[in-house]
């Protein structure tokens, strides 16, 4: 992967976008964690579910919204945050992503 | 709410069901917590999506999971673990609840 | 281990009390914990501490605190809320843990 | 604040420093968990400690220590990953960050 060109900007209102690989490799991510949290409201369609077996599988699907969150986070810091003293928006960069990442 | 009869079993080989309260009321909520997942994937179809937009629905449906993981952590305790005394099944029922709350 | 008399309160007031063996264990951890977190305040009156050092002390401490916390709450699975039933306070105990766990 | 001066290194071997103020508010924050810590230990040589207040207590001190690491990730963030691309080290500062929040 090459490093960022820190003045990129993706359209014309000159807002940050994603980087393509991460946003597909988010995407595949949470396609995989949909289907898995598609098969647990099915689960619960049975009288005789387990609570614990249900508790494990909700516990499954966070972990791959985490595997998902880190992905998007990762391309954000190479591709926006490392290059924000450029642009000169560090301090709303770093203030967003604080607010973002809060309680994760 | 009534207690729950610590003998309760719901099917022949003596395994505890989930609450039926606490099964649909979890249902609905995971039900919600996939429409939202659905419209994160489609966002990630846009490639002009922004990083930070993106985490941040990432954490709401987590948060969503995690409400649903506490209507069925809260069903477990009151109809399974709060009678396990008296099943004389307590340290199994704890061993187990343990094991999937880790790393919540 | 055997299993907890249901019907054992430590004083007079009717007051749970902490199993010994889950004192004297979360006592221990904590102890380790504190020492731990003292070396990271005196890390931290170098000039030269560098910021994800610290980060993985915070983190280790964090994990510490963790470990502990379940020492106590296996202790009150297994000699409060598995006999909440016995007791007849079931709701009451849920009621409470649910509320100490939030955000954990 | 002004923002970092991306070249701005603490000392001679290159390594780059916590910025002083983060050091310090991070300090006086961890100074204070390190008392509430204490009070916990404590709280535990009293045999009629009751489970769930130790639990409540524990996560207060989890609380203090997630607001000191936010500090530090702050000043991280605006001293040092901002200033990434012109030093040339993304790929690496990146990578020791999201290995260091893994499991926050």
């Amino acid at each position: 992967m090459t490093q960022a060109d820190p003045a990129a900007h993706c359209h014309p209102e000159n807002k940050l976008c994603m980087p393509e690989d991460a946003r597909r490799r988010a995407a595949r991510r949470l396609s995989i964690a949909r289907g898995h949290l598609d098969s647990i409201v099915r689960m619960l369609d049975e009288p005789d579910v387990y609570c614990v077996d249900v508790l494990r599988q909700i516990k499954a699907v966070q972990g791959a919204l985490s595997g998902a969150g880190e992905v998007v986070l990762r391309g954000h810091l190479e591709a926006h945050v490392a290059t924000a003293h450029e642009r000169g928006d560090t301090l709303e960069m770093v203030e967003e992503l604080m607010e973002a990442l809060k309680y994760r």
